[in-house]
């Protein structure tokens, strides 16, 4: 069946997983100190024009989250999130279970205010009882949102200036980020990121690798013993090397950034169908997730010939759902979905 | 330079590589829920004699050992381990990050006794002030242990009984599991474990895989929403086939037992080329690792062409050092060690 | 200078202070196994008409509250309140620090609707990723809430009744207990609470104990190892007595209730002063927390006579105030209150 | 029946309690902002001659350590402390519960030594696994030990030495701190323990409080936003003035110091009652906890007529029990047990 359920149905780039075997019986040192995860590392500072970035590859996003800000915050603090933010809601209480709270501030289309995160700090810092309340101790963003929007780099630049005014520090998810980098009209890159952000991951699940996340401390602020914390969050492979590798193949010869544009070039089809055939969408995306409204009988139609998510119920007749594109997506798979929706509506 | 470091400083075997290529473009349903992750449980099932064996797949060693734990335990309680345990010892403190105390017994050579362990739990049950004090709700095993050591089925069958009796679950951690059921002399088998431990994980990582681990509930007794918990432990992989499909792979065909039994007999022949040169080892190991004791000159010499893990120092002039053999190690790397023995002492 | 600040600015009601006095030098058991504990809580059970109630004395509200939900969640779980709820906000993370997410619904006046509630845990329930986000596993009400306000017993039968259906207990935080029992037309009583919640807790602290709460399980629910738990979470005084004699004392001759009614009545006799001079109130609050609504130049020249607790700023203007009365306040201090506005104003 | 059960089993010494009645109407602010808690404060600098120390008052001692352990410690560290330390075994996970691993080293009547501390050091420091293990990142001591034995001024040097050699803070649990200051021979005073700690408490509780133990900082060490981890630990009184109030009468006129004279000089009259009836004891303590051996026979007898503490089983025939004395105990009470032995042996 036709699948535009999500970005992780394939496995991996095949160049990838040729890496994998050409290098599988060299003799490598476990936990990170590979020669693959070093080549890696020095390909990221290069593109993020940050020689001094300290790098850590993770397998998965929750528990690159968790362990980040775990890492990061005082047991005093808390994170500031957008409320649909993945931390907040799709983490199964990771953070929480760590002992520290999510803060959830308004998310609009999936992003926070810079005026709303002022407000919520202005006031919390003149909250005589904020002894009594969890401190904000970071701003957790994820780019692109869970909705696939996108900030741009004057948002980010104002988030960016409002931490520094409060010295904490600025966190960005980038579980989808070549989505993101590679959106048209984004003027947001990897250097500007890594001037604005403290810390932030490049997403590698969901851009092409079979597993792994590729996490970026800018300003010479890894946490101390930061190896130990993510061995603590169960979050050290043994076999580094398959995160290593993985990076190293996917920062070679700009595979990242011309996957991550393939997706969106699948997407900006994808929304051209939909628009085709008089469909409206629930926000608008310039990356790889499309969000559709859907009516009662479109879905019932629908989901018997191609998979999708469900997101959220707008309506009693009228359902948001995702359809997702990514690296593996195929131009053929983008004409079956035109000829389906010709078919059945 | 010749290594026997450890037991993961190769890839994956190729069979589980080949399997990753085949299937790679088969859109697959995410976190475990795919027909390879089904493939495997069912394998697993079937060489356990265990048919409700409730089984779920994660990356690595550590994180299974503390979502396991968390899940199990209740808050007042922690688990009993070998003071030399890899829980006690080696994973960061991953269990007291979960909230848990490591209940520490004497290990000798790695291994637990059942008289302490009845003199532990008598002694607790018998305190009056056990209000405050750490309930001990769970016995952790290593098979093998750290120490390359195995349970023999005698010993793992009282430690089970005093466990019922005390009524809390046994756990064992099999993350070299493979190099234990294929050692000479063994008594100790895939069913045994399924009736003898309430739960128990058979090591990938460390067994030809490029990572995972695969626990097995044994009595129907998966903790409620584990899905959710492994999620919350950052240990739930978006691409579940990675898992999924190398189990599959490595319960086809024997593959797990015939690479395990390979690196014991690897293990066989690098302890006989030790003996022959009159080196002496810490403690008899039938397993795929072993403890030799150099002294400080050998050490030296030795460290400059092969490469070893320090293990501990015994006196001033003595060491101990583990040579570790797997799945991946070649006759020639044992000839080659000899000639080099021959060679500099 | 006067104050209404709070109702924790005074000690402890007379008689209580006499009986620790009265029974200073008795011996007695540590850690609430004294005979006064035993009286107190026979006497809660008897009020409670559950006589199967299981009863345990803590010092303060946010270790009751921290112990009593970490002992009853799951690790999957969080705690549905109120996003104004006391746990919500000002106990400064106790609740994540035990690992739980407390999972905000609007709270309206301090309440939360039935109705929101149910589509909480309808929609929860029927989220396909719902092994992703955090399980609904309890929830807490206050009463009176932090805004003074009480539920009506057909608004708790109500949550109560949904409680039942999914399964989650009920849990309700009456750190101000006494002033809501005692208000002008409330039909909530002791029993009721006994019969519809599956725990909830009588305040002392500020009810006229120098500290302490009593936690009622209503049920034969109390978790197990209940007294381990509420010593790890620090909760657990050597000298139980202080609280076990605090609450033998308030459940003698009505006390508790009799101080409780007086606290509100001077909270009636408050507000008419306030209405009197035209001050308006936030909301309308029958027990002993009154907010009122002063505009810039009132608070200036109030707080320079009388002090009182800064709740919100409402608009550029106007703040909402807290004045508190208590068991401890003075029929004097209402009339010193009135001579003060009709001077200043 | 006569009881040399703990020193926790009579209420407060009667200057406390007057003092708590003589300002029980006083409105004083909340959570530790009353002019009682400042007084204790003043008076307690004055004393350690340390005008910059930092206090605060918690309520009991084992929310104190995991509140002051919790907030020193980074999330990669653990606490070295001795096997029978309070916080090893009797605190019921306490310290765990709040993520932290207590690393045990040999406790040597209570002791430990500060050549086993600076070994466990250098053992940890030079494992090249480090990153794998829990960080040293305190030590604790408690004084007296939990068998009633005191360090000199020199031990303490030297552990406070090394703590500073290796960068991490050396903390005192001084729960019965009294009673080790005025033993007779000592050399440590409350000037040497806020020089060489950098952080101790000074037990109220078990010196003639209801409740209370004053937490001092030494170095201008106090963590940041310490009032919010105390009120997150649920330790934050909101009456904080019980707290307050029992330490300033304790500070004045010398009440602690001769009350814990007292309580030294009872124990000394109950060693010689032992000593002439021919007892043996575990161990020598010159403070308030005496451990004497009981053969079967008299365990049995004297357990009719008089209670104390169960210890630990020596061997099949002998047990040590636990008597204690107290600012509480009365020359009566000696007379009795004298009287006692002479009649039932």
């Amino acid at each position: 069946m036709l699948s535009f359920e999500s970005d992780y149905t394939e496995g991996a780039h095949e160049k990838i997983l040729e890496k994998l075997l050409e290098t599988n019986r060299e003799q490598l040192p476990g936990y990170g100190k590979d020669i693959y995860c070093q080549n890696a590392k020095e390909k990221i500072q290069a593109l993020c024009h940050c020689e001094n970035g300290e790098i850590a590859f993770l397998a998965g996003g929750t528990q690159t989250n968790a362990t980040v800000i775990a890492a990061l915050l005082h047991c005093s603090e808390g994170v500031i999130a957008a409320s649909t933010g993945h931390i907040s809601l799709h983490e199964a209480g990771a953070i929480e279970s760590s002992g520290h709270k999510v803060l959830e501030i308004p998310g609009h289309c999936g992003k926070i205010k810079s005026k709303e995160l002022r407000d919520f700090l202005q006031t919390f810092w003149s909250d005589q009882n904020r002894d009594h309340m969890v401190y904000p101790g970071m701003v957790y963003l994820s780019h692109p949102t869970e909705y696939g929007t996108l900030y741009g780099a004057k948002e980010l630049q104002e988030i960016s200036t409002l931490c520094r005014q409060y010295k904490i520090p600025l966190y960005l998810d980038g579980a989808r980020l070549g989505y993101g980098l590679t959106a048209e009209n984004t003027d947001v890159t990897l250097p500007l990121l890594a001037s604005l952000c403290d810390v932030f991951y490049i997403g590698g699940t969901k851009v092409g690798a079979l597993c792994g996340e590729a996490v970026v401390f800018t300003k010479n602020n890894m946490p101390k013993h930061f190896t130990n914390i993510v061995k603590q969050h169960g979050a050290l492979l043994a076999k580094g090397r398959l995160l290593g590798i993985q990076f190293d193949c996917l920062f070679t010869d700009n595979l990242y950034f011309e996957i991550s544009a393939h997706g969106n070039r699948m997407a900006k089809k994808l929304k051209e169908v939909f628009l085709k055939y008089g469909f409206s969408f629930y926000l608008e995306s310039p990356t790889n997730q499309q969000f559709i409204i859907l009516n009662n009988h479109q879905l019932e139609k629908l989901k018997k010939h191609v998979s999708f998510s469900f997101w959220e119920r707008l309506k009693e007749q009228e359902t948001v759902v995702r359809f997702a594109t990514s690296w593996a997506t195929k131009e053929e798979d983008i004409q079956a979905l035109d000829s389906l929706l010709s078919t059945i509506l």
